[in-house]
């Protein structure tokens, strides 16, 4: 297995991607390789600094780097020797089997649904995040912001999205999935979730569980937490700044530390043939290396084939 | 002035209620008045328990309790001599000045407008709850659930709205209005805030500063934040359930504190004919207490005629 990672993403790139790749590479099985894309010339320079033997790694030499501030579309179709656009070329080739980047959240999630392409039947792709719970483990939210807008059968699908992502890369046993909401009983909500929550009732191909509020997203109410991309991302933005309060206040605690992002890796983007997995721009070396193992283990969980399965 | 208080409204009434007004009373100003609607006798009986006289309080005794988990229209309807539809009669007729309660939200949304009524001009009033600063002071978020779905123009009166309470309530000269919104940029969001922004933009009664995002909400960035209800609701219940996790690790923090609903009472229902203030149903003595002068505060800075006067 072939393992595509853009060394070019991120605030901190490309060193922090390539010393991310070195942790990667420790714990990676044999027969899985890691093939960065971007400047290999700057890549070796740094590999070499770290006295970390090149030839571990493959290497695809890219001219281009797409901005963490361009527009994604048109950068995608200016740049083809971009990292991100010859890293979702390689994927759609099927020459490596995964790809993630902590670059242009926007560039990856155009160059995902121009190059591998939607699966059949999803109607639009969501981005996915993993939310700590206050006892342990972990819940899944999306969408995180792919779809600022939503439909209702939009949403339906992204309970069978997360709730595959939650068995088969987290081993979640028949994940519940909630729907986010602004009060428990079927008839509270806004139109979009008083036209979801009965879809989702009639649904049999997961197990829906009924409203969720916003105070119940760190407990153990459900395992896969449903909302569009503009309420999610509002979700998100706000949790991350709990956890940047929290670590400016020093404060040392167990479920706050969960909240941070480089444990996680990124947010997988689910419903494209192929996995892909997008870092936070300000993606450490921790987190690339998780980033990395994340997406690895989507292509190892057989993820994709299964979505295409209950999509066909 | 006086002053009204729904004493059968909250988790804990009357008992919590009647402890709250005791407490308000000894804050009052000269020709401050607190009338208590709810059922005489229990209330009369707490005091004396409290060896507190009953005389420093004007009753207005009523037969019914509109519950927890009633459905507000009709229970407005099918109990006329409720705590909250009383409350709302004195309100209508000026008998009292201003209105609180803890009891259901809902009821106390369709009492407001179905007695004194939405302020001519006013598309639809909107709930707002206070968010403190992480360095201090605090902003104002509106809606926080009483309208899940929104139109353009209803958040630009929102704005408007939220700056006229943080002017008259909280002392904040010119205050900074933002879009909570899933990017900085103008074009970034869903539909609802691709269509406000503009609108915002070119409104020269407020300060409308841009876009916001969830990070934003405990920042320096703006003064009052604008949102949907449903957005609102979701963020309201998101961060009370961080307080109470932070209470529940014993983490001792003052900013954490300060998320504490009990210092600020409860939410004003802004647009309606009159100063109404819903409280937490949780509500302890304490909170009772802020949210009977959150209300006074209301009437004494004379909100709702400078709402009248922008909306004429």
């Amino acid at each position: 297995m072939k393992i595509g990672l853009d060394i070019m993403g991120g605030d901190f790139a490309p060193q922090a991607a390539v010393l991310g790749a070195i942790e990667a590479y420790k714990t990676l099985s044999a027969g899985q390789h890691l093939v960065l894309v971007g400047d290999k010339e700057v890549a070796v320079k740094i590999l070499q600094e770290e006295n970390f033997n090149p030839d571990h790694f493959e290497f695809i030499h890219t001219t281009e780097v797409i901005g963490m501030g361009e527009h994604p579309t048109k950068a995608i179709a200016q740049k083809p020797d971009s990292s991100i656009a010859v890293g979702f070329k390689l994927l759609k080739e099927n020459y490596i089997q995964a790809f993630s980047s902590a670059g242009n959240t926007g560039a990856m999630l155009v160059g995902a649904m121009f190059s591998v392409k939607t699966i059949p039947g999803v109607l639009r792709p969501a981005m996915t995040t993993i939310v700590p719970k206050l006892k342990g483990g972990l819940g899944i939210l999306l969408d995180v912001g792919a779809n600022a807008d939503c439909k209702p059968d939009m949403l339906v699908q992204f309970g069978m999205l997360g709730s595959l992502l939650a068995q088969s890369v987290y081993g979640i046993d028949n994940p519940r999935v909630a729907l986010m909401n602004i009060g428990e009983e079927e008839e509270k909500g806004n139109m979009l979730c008083l036209a979801t929550y009965p879809l989702m009732k009639s649904n049999t191909q997961f197990n829906f569980i009924g409203n969720m509020e916003g105070r119940d997203l760190f407990g153990e109410f459900a395992d896969v937490y449903v909302c569009d991309g503009f309420t999610g991302n509002v979700i998100i933005k706000m949790a991350e700044s709990y956890y940047v309060i929290a670590r400016k206040k020093g404060i040392n605690d167990e479920f706050f530390d969960r909240f941070n992002y480089e444990q996680y890796g990124g947010s997988p983007i689910l419903g494209v043939n192929a996995p892909v997995v997008v870092g936070h721009g300000i993606s450490s070396p921790e987190a690339i290396k998780n980033m990395v193992l994340l997406s690895r283990n989507m292509a190892e969980s057989h993820l994709v084939e299964k979505i295409k399965q209950v999509f066909v």
